[in-house]
């Protein structure tokens, strides 16, 4: 909306043309490589956490889609509130706790409320701060899946808040920081510890993951899930197309989520690496949904959309561990690997009578594990893991990095989100009760429904209504 | 599609080569990081442009969703035709009276057509212009919300054609075109008058907010919205899963439409003040859902979704104006303040007996507003203002040329927008008939239905319908 | 993910200063310019290819819109796995086959398996990659549309692959390989054959729509599309709010389909280029808009937003071919006149009895022809073509070349679809049984259906119904 710039352009033209014919020999541009470098890589880093923001609308297409229209108002609104509580928690704590100087190598102890950091010559801190909010946010939104249709508002609000605050940002301190215990690095040379994680598989996916699990093993099944015998019974999702919708949506912000985390592009290693990066990506979702076609096909005898898509998403979730380690070849073997694991790890689940509407365990957990022990067997790229895989000489030195890497991550996740669910639920309780359930939470919590014209509203009448999904404000 | 870059590089990297060993010492490259910064910044804007221009898409599923499934046809095709009006009229002559060469301050007279304006060493003069077209498009677009369900397609046709043709332009002209009347600058020194608004809670939201409010005052309350008693009635959205998608498609929009309205990253303090603005952008739309949840909260008794999602709204139009210029926590505080304005605002219209389906002015011109004034409390970058806010040393001097400025747009918009509308009430008329507003606009004005399968066409054998919605022109 | 990147840095500027003050002359930065544009390039493809590949959720969106709710889940299945399938063929082979070294000009015979291709110097070949395989899929997706609501999906699961496998990259290599037979160059020159297709409205949308036309003729119309009297009857799409944003989402698309294959942004000319483009494909895809209202206006008496939407397409399909040539003026003409082509020619396809439910041949055919010949006419940028079109004093050799690119790659693409449709109809069957049919694909496909709460679900009791749309594998 300026025309500062052009002004300031062509004084900095008019004053490099001056420089050049008339100055010093080394200031011949306003303008340096390397700072051109900072602004490259800060407006990739932008873009890139723009896509991963976009993931907040998938989740949510994604997750209303395949429950019931009766709870659709309350999905969308837990999938909008995790990420505001999320802006909010990492913006005072999270990020302080993820990124903070530390000596100890357990916890980051500044920069609180994104105080005092910013320096010349790199990104800058806050680029840096949206693309870590909307990964933190990925990592609250996965566990609304695996808790839908039954969890009291107040109690996932809370929750939500929490996650951001510190379950998640200390996992990201120990593998992301630079100087956490699970992977201390300088420069290109990691440590002899080297749990590996390039974007995520275990620190984001898995940590949303292991506290939906344990988040859907307190809260106990949907009423009705389970009949009488113990088997499980299909309860449909509403809109299939909004299912296809969020797929896409997250396919589109994983372009964010995997290359954005090299973290730069500005020079031929990173421009190479990013590219790579994408296409693993892609080529890993495409492998994702032929694995799980296959096998829904071979299951059912038909083939499934819900299962192919899923497929993908656990096509993603598997390399976004090794996305940056591995070849092609490599990436279409471990999403072809991963589009099963999503199928028979949701068997499994109803086999513990463990009910995750939307296979949010399969797809983040299970999927986030293989691929994080895949880079133990695939990483063929020695320079960024400190040795090879399995598969490509290295041996099981990094396999087992890997192993203690995810136990360790499981472990603490599961831990404290099993607490917050559990003092959640002797406090102002986690789930809503069961005639509530029944009616659909949209009238129960929101006093709404989401698709008036087209569903009947039951109990309209004799429950109290705002003015939610109607001209605003206009109370009757 | 072509290998003539790859062997453009090729040549330009043996001829570096050549004249870094063999040359002048100036000459060393082919590409100066003068020109590097321009491509950069001409990439920077028109990603900036293509988010921007995605809020199309936002804004109709919005308003879509927050009004009656017989409408939504009618609605639709309104938000396109104004993006399709507001290209060919800012082509020909919006760009020029916004940003063309002029005398006296008030307008500009050149570049129509977008003729004859392109330079060496700056960002294409047409990437500008498709910066600003989807500017100009989210203006027009505002109005179609506050319209929706009774106005005549023929009648908001010619509107959307007229406030991007002129009404919009000449704002635009005031405040950005550095040689308006309200604020006129050269290089980074802001003049006397220094009206601020950044990236336009004014220029863009108030304005569409302004034409939106004269609208539905013209146009008058749909049927039945205000009983008997004068009291407002509910009319209930028909789909909450479109509103939800479509203010995230905004909230991904803004992080063009705010950090994109720098015009440039290519330096280290771009760089900074991009990454800034997307913080700021995000942390405000943020707190806006807190404040209108928590709002809607002790209003209704229930978190209500569609207010929470209008208080994200509320947030983004409020940072707009002062998202440069102002701290990651004053940000958060000028958003918590827009959610509460946008509940209150609903409620002060109903009382007015002015109908306002989705919230159009609560959002765009309340907010807007909110937001422009907010800038004079607390800017606190003095660089980029001129001064800093109340609240930041810098006394009433910002306060009182933001209050001009909100005055002066206010009543240009309020009267060029209200004669415009007047002019077509009594000419072609403004206005739907009673039946037809009954039946729905979607029958009556285009044939047709939005959801043939799911819900039941009335009249639809009565009335001629066209092969619309249908296998293209298969006429019946 | 890694601070690796801020320790290169600070090297980096620490390396920087040391040279700088200490070193030699020409070496004073670590980064060149030239490897900056190298990066800058890269990030530029690998944008426009996360745009193009959102419009896979674009097609299908619209196509799912535009036709019954019965058979949505099966469109968007096939639309999910021709991109599936095209990414693996183009790994495998189709890359090699349009951009592999040959010596004969009509196809590439090496780097299948993305084998052994990347240098130094140049955007990464898997930045291309990415960019090519979208495209790929595009002209892929565009035959879904065409064939919806009765084909088989194991049928169209192999036509898709085998359009990216060999259809597809052989007329990308006569055309873009910069060695094709149909298009060869070195550096800005172009041989004397000089057909012309910036970015592939012959290439990707004439190809989908030849391959289009022969799976509808193959086909057959749908069940009931034609009455006894041979007129043809309407049958409407379920969801219009689906086929907006559809629309918009492939407008969105198209900014990194026509932009983007300028394939580079780092020079003053690129940056100029790519802003032209930008504006002429949104310019153009407004008139378009245009022109399909006027027309749906004047022959159906109101104003059709299928109509409309579809002038979208026709005037953003249209412009592909020359948006680099030809001024703003001419790409408004060259839309409004695509927008009634789209109109008319589902008339012509009707009067033939060819059912092609979304307008795809219209779209995707006509308008490709329209707009590759259009470059004939309307290039006025010598450079780039090697003459100017007929209204620009060029003559008519530049219309010949562009009439034989026509034809030439609509006989290939005709001929080898038709034979792959012949071969599916003759060996696993092309078409579902009329029952099927009948009852909707969904279930007869993929014993599901798209929104079991608000439709019926016909014969669900009767058909083995398998745990698709529902809690993931949760087989009752």
């Amino acid at each position: 909306m300026r025309t500062w710039r052009k002004v300031g352009l062509a004084l900095a033209s008019a004053l490099g043309l001056w420089i050049a014919f008339g100055g010093t020999a080394f200031a011949q541009d306003e303008l340096t490589t390397a700072e051109l470098a900072v602004a490259l890589d800060t407006l990739w880093l932008l873009v890139a956490a723009f896509l991963v923001f976009f993931m907040q609308a998938g989740f949510a297409m994604l997750t209303a889609g395949l429950t019931r229209s009766k709870n659709t108002t309350n999905i969308l609104m837990k999938n909008l509130m995790d990420f505001v509580m999320c802006s909010i928690a990492f913006w005072a704590i999270g990020w302080g706790l993820a990124y903070g100087a530390s000596a100890g190598g357990f916890i980051g102890t500044d920069q609180f409320f994104l105080g005092d950091a910013s320096e010349e010559g790199s990104v800058p801190v806050l680029a840096s701060w949206l693309f870590q909010v909307v990964f933190a946010g990925t990592a609250a939104t996965i566990v609304a899946g695996a808790m839908t249709e039954r969890t009291k508002f107040t109690a996932y609000l809370a929750y939500s808040f929490l996650i951001s605050l510190f379950i998640y940002p200390v996992v990201v301190y120990w593998v992301w920081s630079g100087a956490g215990w699970l992977n201390t690095y300088s420069g290109n040379t990691v440590d002899s510890w080297g749990f590996t994680d390039f974007a995520g598989s275990t620190v984001v996916h898995s940590v949303g993951g292991w506290a939906a699990l344990m988040g859907a093993i307190i809260l106990g099944p949907r009423l009705g899930k389970y009949g009488p015998d113990g088997k499980p019974r299909a309860i449909r999702g509403h809109n299939m197309s909004l299912v296809f919708l969020g797929v896409f949506i997250l396919w589109l912000g994983w372009f964010g989520f995997n290359p954005g985390s090299q973290l730069a592009i500005a020079s031929q290693d990173n421009a190479n690496a990013v590219a790579l990066i994408a296409v693993t990506t892609n080529l890993a979702a495409a492998a994702g949904a032929i694995g799980a076609l296959i096998t829904s096909w071979m299951k059912y005898g038909k083939p499934d959309m819900g299962q192919t898509l899923n497929g993908v998403l656990a096509g993603l979730v598997a390399i976004t561990a090794g996305c940056a380690y591995v070849t092609p070849l490599s990436a279409i073997i471990i999403g072809l690997i991963a589009g099963p694991l999503v199928a028979f790890g949701a068997e499994w689940l109803d086999a513990l009578k463990i009910d995750d509407p939307v296979g949010a365990v399969p797809v983040h957990l299970i999927c986030g594990i293989w691929g994080t022990l895949a880079v133990g067997l695939f990483a063929s790229i020695p320079g960024n893991t400190g040795t090879t895989g399995l598969f490509f000489g290295g041996g099981t030195t990094l396999l087992v990095s890997q192993l203690v890497g995810v136990v360790v991550v499981g472990l603490w996740t599961a831990v404290t989100a099993g607490t917050v669910f559990f003092l959640l639920k002797v406090t102002i309780g986690l789930r809503v009760s069961a005639a509530e359930e029944e009616a659909g939470l949209d009238i129960g919590e929101h006093g709404s429904v989401a698709y008036p014209d087209l569903l009947p509203m039951p109990e309209a009448e004799t429950i109290p209504v705002p003015a939610s999904n109607v001209s605003r404000a206009s109370a009757q």
